[in-house]
């Protein structure tokens, strides 16, 4: 018989009967406030045009790299979990979702103890309604119950987005992106609901894929000219500017390293004419990196994006894998990462405006009592993101509040992003964030270093306030 | 209606009631042990002079780099914290203690879950009788308690000395320091409570600021002729046994990192000259800083001073700060930090000593049970200092013990160090120190890995015996 | 009178009483499974010769490194634990092994809250029957007993080994090494259960006293070339085969590094040639090493034994131990260890198949949630080894789950290591192991993150078929 799925009110809850009851009485008035979710990956198009989503195994599996990065380490092929492959080699694709999905529940089991299990879990339950644990037994009920379902007009994307308590998400684009998704919402009354943000990557990073195609590609779009160093950062502030008439109130920036340069104007721009045609040696390359970063918090002295950086991924580490199924497919590992050395020209060049808000990933846990709870503890333009990636996880998120609260407190904190493109384990992810900040609050009452009562308000400014805040939303 | 203030006679110990039970058995006994404060920051002539203080900005705000770094942090300019200007720029300093005052009473929640926040509240309820919490509402009540009870005999600096039942406390001088207060502290018959630390960073560092004026100086005091390398070094041997006459039993180095070296008599001298006009790359700089602690370790051979190394900061981060408020301004960010490679050349030369003591500390608490408990549980002469600076905190210990016990033990750590300026907060911070240490020892209780009466022993040992016997006050 | 020696049988079990009996329920049922050590330090001559031990503390002191770098660390020298000299120098080596055993007994205190104090108790009150704590006072007592026991026939080899219910053991030898204990096993009928392991560092790294000579031992073991790099490689299979015959499923590496190369066939042979007669740069060695570990990886693909990597130890850290002692004599030292770039070389060859078995170990515990979780939560090849050596304890074993279960689950690790050389304690240490896997799953079972009875299904996974099917035993 298979097991029975339940979602234990105490979730995530400690055992001791003390510490629970804290936990509880904090987690309560926050449980259901709405979503703020100011940075993510979820697909524009999908609020924009509404549709029907098209089977549970293209929902929940194959754009899913936690799910499949999984089981791809225990040795199954992404092809039989109907990966698409962008270059040569391999077996064929499995094409038929179903087969997919049994593949999957099979091996539900290598993800016990993972966050991707308690989120699934929350999935099946709470959206679709199932009552028995995943497994090869179940697998055919599973796809059965959710494909009937997502055949219905209740799970069309702006109908989970109001059933889900979402005020506001954030999605991400580069400045070669139209908009056109963002224009629709704008047109339809969702502007408000839903933002894009400015992630400029592909034309900052000479290492990207296509970077000088890139350039030209956003001089047509400016009408800027992108071979000149004045005429680049004009095109860069004119898509920004487009953004933010789109709802962006951020930036973003994933760079392999946190390294910032402060460089005069005549360096940057004989750096700029180095690497422009595909120029440089790495030192330059990561350099003029550097210094995009520095351009980019200057622009936002002036049009008040919020600036976000996420370092420290090697992207693509496995080759094969990404000569067979290009990028974003569970091959990116986290890197040892500096941020005292690298941020420091950033951070002395506009670290001291208050009115500047610079938030910083990592996932180099390492870093965070060393380095950044330090840094946000003294620099007024600095906060810390919440805890990225793989450490958006119980423990991950345990972690991050024992080892920065003592220096940096809450207030140097953001609330939580859920950084996703699975929408439809968003509500999840921030009830584990909520659960767990409220785990953490309970303990500080518990042992008698915060009354009560201010962690009640404390609970509320991590579940929704700090995130309206910074982000600005 | 003002929230009441209490010091919960079980703070810091764990919601569990069996734990709970074993942490205050063993904490029972070692709560009113006298305090040995082998290494911190007082002012001596508070001892010497026996003044009241000045008012209470000037005691708990102004000199206190954690909690002005939080305000700071948050947006709050230093001018209004009446932090005194070095250099020119920003605004006016704010000169009424009593503003200052409420500027920080408004913003008291940026503490929540801090050890600000526990320090303070011990010093308004313990030494100072308040019981509301500090709040905008409760800050003139409260500066205005405090203010007429500084006012008092009972709150002159010996007083309180006593209130604190001190045994013994050690403050930190540099060797061009003539320790006039220690002379007169002695002459009092305070010469064994009051003691010094030699602590010759300004005259061993050459990035220290005035490295070469600081030699002419301390060839002037000493009589040795410090532009010959023996004249140099018998100028710190004398300044050594100067200090040891003013009861210094230890010396203490606070260098950027833990790099050691171990030249030839000749290249020594030849380093020297290179580095004794301002001379000498970074490198070079670096090596004669790593050279001086082995000489300092060669020295402490004869004069069996305790040695310790503070590593591992990047002091004075912040330019602006450091241009406009000077050194020690919260701008101190800690590094990642090498002890492998680094303190070999100096262990080997004599860390098989066990009659030298060579403690370290760490900023870095990657490098505790990887590098430090592995190297203290090997070399005789190495110990371990307790949790530091950003890490002298509840879980900073925590992590302390967590990660260096098992390796180590107990015995190859030496109790608590303060390390404060903060002098009504002195009694505070060792309260937290014997409660966290309490609090782990309860764990391995209450998990039969150590039976309670052994435990009881340590906690006394790691209360008072350990930084008695270290340090040998 | 003497304290009274106790196993509780809660002992490692957290104090909270709804966790505990979580714990104990998980435990039960795996607490008497067989014992598989797949990886370890055993002398193959006990189990092949079946002789009587000398003498207690031949038996648990001289050869236990944890217990003399603990006794050496509080100034206690080496010589007066009889712990035997290989250079000059020093004082005379004890040879009273009663006298060893009351130094160490004296100094039993000094093991509070060590693995240390928790295997011995271990071996003390279950293998000997002694019902009161190990002092200065029980000294005698202890040493006679003891000696007692060691005399009879039930102390013998392979009487425990019966006793101790293990299945199968893997020794560790070298290429040079002729197996003739594990021959002589084979013929009594035990050569399924003490099996050896292939680790070739003395043949493979350019630092390694002796390898020069060690070449040319391989060759006249062999039959082979060693001056070609053909022929040296052939060498290598040809023990490898040898090996295999002698139960061998696995290869072991102790690098000072994870740094692998894939050089082409000509770069391999060059490099070989430099470095062959010990000629080559520092940078030279260490590509030599990275390129023999990528072969290494190569013949598993064929011959199919499972490859261990135990990198990041500094061996012989201390030159006056090394020059007087000799090897393994508690001075080494953990570094911190880079995985990502180091092991991408041979990950990129050979990680995407799933048929081989890479096992990766680490003293460096701030990269199992960074880098380790994150590359076995991906590549098919790469399995996370248990906690090692000094991290083969309590507290460590609790980090390595919680930093570790997040992102690679349980089922890329491989089941516990007892590591060791110290007989007696086997059961004690893999006992520890089980004990804390429970209360790691009883954790995530009292939080609802995990149903008991998966929880149950892991427990037994990790404490035996984890072992046993990744290491083919």
């Amino acid at each position: 018989m298979a097991a029975p799925l339940e979602l234990h009110p105490d979730r995530l809850f400690p055992a001791d009967v003390g510490l629970r009851a804290i936990a509880r009485r904090l987690y309560e008035p926050v449980a259901d406030l709405p979503i703020i979710s100011p940075h993510g990956h979820t697909d524009p198009s999908w609020f924009a045009n509404n549709e029907l989503f098209p089977n549970p195994s293209a929902l929940l599996i194959t754009p899913d790299h936690y799910v499949f990065r999984m089981l791809y380490s225990q040795g199954i092929a992404l092809e039989d979990l109907g990966i698409a492959t962008t270059g040569p080699g391999g077996k064929p694709v499995e094409e038929d979702p179903r087969k997919v999905w049994r593949l999957f529940a099979q091996n539900y089991h290598l993800f016990s103890g993972t966050p991707s299990r308690m989120w699934h879990d929350w999935v099946y339950r709470d959206v679709f309604g199932l009552d028995v644990v995943l497994s090869a037994e179940t697998a055919d009920l599973y796809y059965e119950t959710m494909d009937a379902a997502l055949k219905t007009d209740a799970f069309r994307p702006r109908a989970l987005f109001e059933r889900f308590n979402i005020e506001v998400i954030a999605t991400t684009e580069d400045p070669l992106d139209p908009l056109a998704h963002h224009a629709k919402l704008k047109a339809d009354g969702w502007g408000r609901k839903v933002v894009t943000t400015f992630r400029p990557d592909n034309v900052l990073d000479p290492d990207y894929e296509g970077f000088e195609d890139n350039l030209e590609m956003l001089a047509d779009i400016t009408g800027c000219d992108t071979t000149s160093w004045l005429g680049y950062l004009d095109a860069l502030k004119d898509r920004r500017a487009w953004f933010r008439d789109h709802g962006a109130t951020s930036t973003d920036h994933g760079h392999p390293t946190a390294f910032t340069a402060d460089l005069g104007p005549a360096e940057s721009e004989a750096l700029f004419h180095t690497i422009r045609d595909g120029g440089g040696t790495a030192a330059e390359r990561e350099l003029f990196r550097g210094q995009m970063l520095t351009e980019m918090a200057r622009m936002s002295q002036d049009d008040g994006l919020v600036m976000q950086i996420h370092p420290g991924c090697w992207r693509n580490h496995n080759e094969m894998v990404f000569r067979r199924f290009g990028r974003d497919k569970g091959a990116d590992i986290p890197t040892a990462t500096d941020y005292v050395a690298s941020l420091r020209p950033l951070l002395n060049k506009f670290g001291n405006n208050p009115d500047f808000t610079l938030i910083i990933f990592t996932l180099d846990e390492d870093s965070y009592s060393r380095e950044l709870a330090t840094l946000a503890g003294h620099y007024p333009a600095m906060k810390l993101g919440p805890p990225w990636w793989f450490h958006d996880s119980p423990e991950g998120m345990r972690r991050f509040r024992e080892r920065t609260t003592e220096t940096a407190g809450f207030y140097n904190t953001v609330g939580f992003n859920d950084d996703t493109r699975a929408f439809l384990s968003i509500p999840a992810r921030h009830d584990v964030a909520r659960r767990m900040d409220c785990v953490w609050l309970a303990h500080l009452v518990a042992e008698h270093r915060l009354p009560e009562a201010e962690a009640a308000v404390i609970a509320g400014d991590l579940a929704y306030n700090l995130a309206k805040r910074a982000y600005k939303l």
